[in-house]
């Protein structure tokens, strides 16, 4: 089998730690696999080297930023070829450039284009492993890019979508995927399988396990992703395609957001053109917006209400406040302290009464809902963030989560 | 005027280090000058990298370890390029590789072969400072290389014989070229000018302000090199080629060497091949013979002496006891507590007495001279360890150096 592997930045913290991950490398290719490894910078470094620019510069070039942070990467790669060449192994580094993956130019969060990984099908084919620097890339001025925070986990499984890998092994520091946070459930259970629009849902919701558009991304190249640890043996979770035994599920996981706040426009005419006013108006200012729900009220007045992640509050709150005064609106009303609750699972397209029953369970605790949305697979509801912990764990029981499928 | 300023791991040692050469840059910028800068990386950080490697493997690989310790001045243009934006000046930072610097393969020491300098020249077109990481270069095969200890100097020199620069300025800790070590001679005096044969001589000879590689290479391509200090406004020393002036001072600097042993092989049988022997021994294992004496003796028999750096010693002897035994000399001596002390000038070309002079002088302070070496423009003597202090003020005073020309 042709394995990539990558290894986030706590597994790579140290001179200690980089040796256990060359043993675990130098295993899997002892055991008759090629192997090609992708690697984040220790853990701190990246924050250490924004702190440094940050006090050179309030507003640091993008490019320079990527110039700077890039570093990181290149000094892990080339320790763990150091370190396995010590156990009698080949390997050799290689950036970003060297295996061939060319970006665009959007600096500190670029897409990557292409990737040709000629020279490391050459070492591979040489009986070498190869060890790549993730996060990072090249752009066709021949500046370096780098993707964007979490970016190396995209590296991983763009490099084994461009060698045809047979699997792509993301070793981070939780041991996979989890039906929700075990520090908030003790009973939360780890999923042997997920699928990939499953974790996109669970990713996106803030589950941080993995970087969203390296699951699109393998979704779109069906690469088989595998989340697990690097301090320990256990067998982790697979992310790939849906199948008969993941339809039996109903809910895969439940999973919670703190970082949005609702803005609500009331008194708002109800008139075509002044939603669309609205959102062009947050749109214009790169604020993403998550869920929406218009009340109809009386008189032909609505109230407009929609999420919007806490660092841009402040800013949507002004936008809207000018909104308020062109449209001939009541006002705006910020509510700070909620929560977003999801519950995922592809098993919902062929179940009946899945929001049913999440309405009810959070009824019967007291719980209001504020907000509701809903997609194929996934059933959203805002409430009182202080509730977040017991709705959690109210909908873990109800779902019977606990228990394997 | 085209000016390449080039500066040090201390001058850039830190944040506000960084903000000050930024503003060192852009004075001569808004003097109307053209600016390219070469940075080191920031003091400390290249062997905080080494002794990483040293943590994970015991003999780095030489690919891995230019990989590895590569990073640092990438680092330094990034942050340099950032501090000259926030001071409104265009700037962009260039790796070995933007800027086109191609070397040989020789990992960790490796020799630059050309340069382009394509992405420099347009970035100077456009009216930007270019920011060149010095040490680094990029081979054949893409991989990047380092020039060894003190090659940010040649990379400077060289980037500014390919612009054809009018002038390189190296900013150091150091506010220019003295006639000997104002820590040792308080009446050391700053030299406004030297010639690249003087400066190679003091360079080679221990004094550390060029690497000497820099000198051999601003030699060649005659670009005129000015030594001066980040810290302050001293106009510094310019070296350059030979001139009438020049000529008028005989001794230019007394330079001091403690780092050499002295090994004698004695009783050595007089017959042709024997030196060929012992000299092929030493150089078969890339040791580096300095002087170079020989005493013929009584009945055919001569002693060999010459001096080898203190870190070869062990190995030197123990080769010498094995050529002792093949050609049946008596034996072999190694003296440790020596220094060389040498006087530099291109005036002794045209001056005579000069060695006479200074002979005298050692012989007044009752100073007893081991070995003598010399060449067209310096004399070099080695003596007792302990009176090297002495013996350099006593020269010092001797060819009154203290006195401008």
């Amino acid at each position: 089998m042709l394995i990539v592997q990558k290894y986030g930045g706590t597994s790579v913290g140290n001179p200690e730690r980089i040796r256990n991950v060359a043993k675990r490398v130098v295993r899997t290719k002892e055991a008759g696999h090629d192997v090609v490894v992708v690697l984040s910078a220790m853990s701190g470094e990246t924050d250490k080297l924004i702190n440094l620019a940050n006090q050179v510069c309030e507003n640091p070039d993008p490019r320079e930023m990527d110039m700077l942070v890039s570093t990181g990467e290149r000094v892990t790669i080339a320790l763990l070829a150091m370190a396995i060449h010590t156990l009698g192994h080949k390997a050799q580094s290689f950036t970003g450039r060297q295996a061939g993956i060319v970006s665009d130019s959007v600096h500190t969060k670029a897409r990557i284009e292409k990737i040709s990984g000629e020279r490391v099908k050459q070492a591979l084919k040489e009986g070498k492993i190869a060890v790549v620097a993730g996060f990072q890339g090249i752009n066709e001025q021949d500046d370096v890019t780098t993707l964007g925070r979490g970016g190396s986990d995209l590296s991983a499984v763009a490099v084994a979508a461009a060698l045809k890998a047979d699997l792509c092994d993301i070793y981070t520091d939780v041991d996979g995927v989890y039906t929700t946070d075990p520090n908030m459930v003790p009973q939360a259970r780890k999923l042997d399988k997920i699928s990939y629009d499953e974790m996109l849902e669970l990713a996106s919701l803030g589950a941080k396990v993995l970087q969203t558009r390296s699951v699109e991304f393998a979704k779109k190249y069906n690469v088989p992703v595998r989340v697990l640890s690097s301090f320990n043996d256990n067998p982790g979770t697979l992310v790939t395609r849906e199948d008969a035994d993941m339809e039996k599920v109903v809910v895969s996981g439940v999973a919670y957001d703190k970082n949005q706040v609702k803005v609500t426009v009331t008194g708002v005419p109800d008139k075509p053109g002044v939603a669309a006013k609205i959102f062009n108006e947050i749109s214009a200012n790169n604020i993403i917006v998550d869920m929406i729900i218009q009340n109809i009220g009386e008189g032909g007045l609505t109230d407009m209400s929609f999420t919007v992640p806490k660092t841009d509050a402040k800013k949507t709150a002004e936008l809207m406040r000018k909104v308020v005064a062109e449209v001939g609106a009541k006002g705006v009303a910020v509510k700070e302290d909620i929560a977003k609750i999801s519950i995922v699972g592809v098993g919902m397209r062929s179940h009946s009464g899945v929001a049913a029953k999440m309405f009810s369970a959070m009824a019967k605790e007291g719980i209001n809902i504020m907000m509701i949305s809903t997609s194929e697979i996934k059933i959203s509801i805002v409430i009182d963030a202080k509730y977040t912990e017991l709705a959690v764990r109210v909908l873990h029981e109800t779902f019977e989560m606990e228990k394997a499928a």
